[in-house]
């Protein structure tokens, strides 16, 4: 029932800063909150400030491995009555005039206690300590809030909680945070052509017969779990080049997450089932073809009741580079997040060759450090052709690149899937 | 039965690249190999050269949508006699004078062809297609061994396996690789104040009482996983301070491991197992002692017919630094990596303050781009101190720093585990 007409043809390729304000215009980020422990948080999107619940430490800590004594008693000898290691916790000495309690880095102080003087700077005689000169109050431990103040904010809302916040909440004692649900997504990959390998000789014979053995989806995927951890990937699958499958799948199968990626557009042509989809479905087309290279089958459109249908390229390449330039920054407006992870594109090179580009795209590079500097070397034009997926092996990154003209030296992000060589290391290794 | 003496307190602390050097030249990289499917080799290392076995394509491909044809019969009207999809394999169909087969890109050409006109530049009449003006021979196709000559290097042994390398040897039928066996690791949290955390409002209460909710160990299986994925993390435990535990459990449970790492150690104390372990279990130390801030427990030794124990800091990023400069190349070495993935220092930064490190170091950084640019603005000092660890959440990353003075505007390495923000887009948070 097909009720919106949809031009089969693109009229335009759609710049991508305004491809992704339509859609962001048009899909609402996710509400649903959840709380959980914060170890479990990792990668989730923060749904409110982290603020600290307490004082940190809540009482003075030692911060080096020594005595704890009271200032007044030194120059002295005194007497060790026992310790208080950080193991042992709920110690009930007290630090009486005269007296000393061995304490190691991170040990609550006992209470009377005013300094703690280093192991290093008394002589041990049996149960005693001699302590020859005076010794300041106030030395070697980290007073009550020294780490956070109560109500501090410690982690601003969409931001994305990593491993490493996780140790700093929980040394102050932030067991809990409130996250957004994650964002769910499906991926299907349409083509008639495609197989999913399972045995490595007979997926050699089928490759060779002419048949593609399907990696652009797992790509994707791989993207996903890499560079956006607030999203889970629910289900991925391969689906032949028929319409209606792909329109029962999507309405019956996926009609409960919030993102499906179709791959496996060439351009539109018969086979092309975006925009068959799209009359099928009574699907809200918010734009058709991305203006970057290979971007033809990049669209969106929104499904009634349903979810937002991203499609991107089969050619693995062509895909990954619609997930940085698109799909990256969609889903961090549906997960709320203001500061990800590391990012896709996490350093800069500097061009050691020209680049011609009449679209935006990305270019296979091979990187090297060489005086502290990282260097991308693109490949030669025929080797960049989306067709020629095995130059994948031979280069180190993906430059991404502006439809301009790039001059060896300019500056260009990158992508890095694999460690840079050294450009005296390459040399040697051929040798 | 102590049988090498093993001075209690350190003489020396051992420079990074002499530490490196000793422990590379005392352990021997992995001999076993595996046969692998190529998509269950992503991460892993390859044990020899991956090379074409066939030229590919095999057959003529089709690198548009269009028409194979016979160049002689333009221009004319041929009969178009069925097609050749990339879905449909084994295609019979032969293109006789006059006649011509709808081909899509990807597809083999069906014989008889020698050419393929796109299909914009005819027109379709029913069952023909007018060719208006003469089209010459050879356009518009990939013809044999185009992508790969048979007998070609793909991929250099010592190389690790990516993602993007899997499209690219599956598109040429490459399906098997001969990889190294994933090196073994346990990682052994050391420490009587640890706990893991299990429920938020309990462990809360613990953390507040002075016991410690273990990270370290955690972040280091992080690390791993994220950035040396041809090691396999087989066990996490914690354990007390208690030598003789974590000499059994080292001996008995972990001693067919390649390497065990310990974590906790503060320094050389009664509580530190490092010397005590070496020797009862007559482990051949190879240095204790690292020349960079908070590196006095980072040490190395050999177990007779046993891992190699490496131990690192009980601070989260203390051990994180001592993961980046001593795990990640010894791993690299372990697992016969000539070229790894995305390495823990993909990009150099700006530094946008002054450093002052007399010891090698990491120094936490807040992120930023500007123009294009990555700048780095370390934390103030007093939230510098390995024992502030919270500070984590101030950061975006570590700048990984020598032991001498930096001045603002000065590039250095960063590990980056917090998207970069932008200047202003701060700014816009803020208000």
């Amino acid at each position: 029932m097909a009720s919106r007409r949809v031009p089969r043809y693109l009229e335009r390729l759609t710049p991508v800063n305004e491809a992704i304000q339509i859609v962001t215009s048009r899909v609402k980020p996710v509400e649903e909150t959840v709380e959980a422990p914060v170890w479990e948080a990792i990668g989730l999107v923060l749904a409110e400030d982290v603020r600290a619940p307490h004082d940190f430490p809540p009482r003075p800590r030692a911060a080096y491995d020594g005595y704890a004594i009271r200032s007044s008693d030194t120059p002295g000898r005194l007497r060790v009555v026992g310790e208080a290691t950080i193991g042992k916790v709920d110690v009930k000495y007290r630090v009486e005039p005269g007296t000393a309690v061995y304490v190691s880095t991170g040990a609550y102080l006992p209470d009377g206690a005013d300094t703690v003087i280093p192991e290093e700077a008394v002589r041990r005689e049996g149960d005693y300590i001699v302590v020859e000169k005076e010794f300041p109050a106030g030395k070697n431990f980290d007073p009550v809030g020294a780490y956070v103040r109560k109500g501090q904010v410690l982690l601003p809302r969409g931001y994305v909680v990593t491993m490493l916040d996780v140790a700093g909440l929980l040394d102050v004692a932030v067991t809990r945070v409130k996250v957004y649900r994650p964002i769910s997504v499906g991926i299907i990959a349409t083509g008639t052509e495609l197989f999913e390998p399972v045995d490595p000789a007979e997926a050699e014979q089928r490759i060779l017969r002419g048949e593609v053995a399907e990696t652009t989806a797992k790509l994707i995927e791989w993207a996903i779990d890499r560079y956006t951890p607030w999203t889970v990937v629910e289900e991925r699958i391969l689906l032949p080049d028929n319409v209606d499958t792909i329109a029962w799948y999507l309405t019956r199968q996926m009609r409960h997450l919030d993102l499906v990626i179709l791959t496996g557009g060439t351009g539109p042509s018969d086979v092309d089932p975006f925009y068959q989809l799209a009359e099928m479905l009574d699907g809200e087309v918010l734009f058709r073809g991305l203006f970057v290279k290979g971007g033809r089958p990049t669209s969106a459109m929104i499904l009634p009741g349903g979810p937002l249908v991203l499609a991107l390229s089969g050619h693995p390449v062509s895909a990954l580079h619609g997930f940085i330039r698109l799909v990256y920054p969609v889903l961090k407006h549906m997960g709320n997040v203001v500061r990800g992870v590391e990012p896709p594109l996490p350093a800069i090179a500097e061009l050691a060759g020209d680049i011609r580009a009449k679209r935006p795209q990305p270019v296979k590079v091979k990187l090297y450090l060489e005086d502290g500097k990282l260097y991308a070397e693109p490949l030669p034009l025929e080797r960049q052709h989306s067709s020629v997926t095995v130059s994948n092996c031979e280069a180190d990154g993906l430059a991404i690149v502006e439809n301009r003209q790039y001059q060896r030296g300019e500056r260009v992000p990158v992508m890095i899937y694999r460690e840079p060589g050294r450009k005296e290391g390459e040399k040697r290794e051929e040798a």
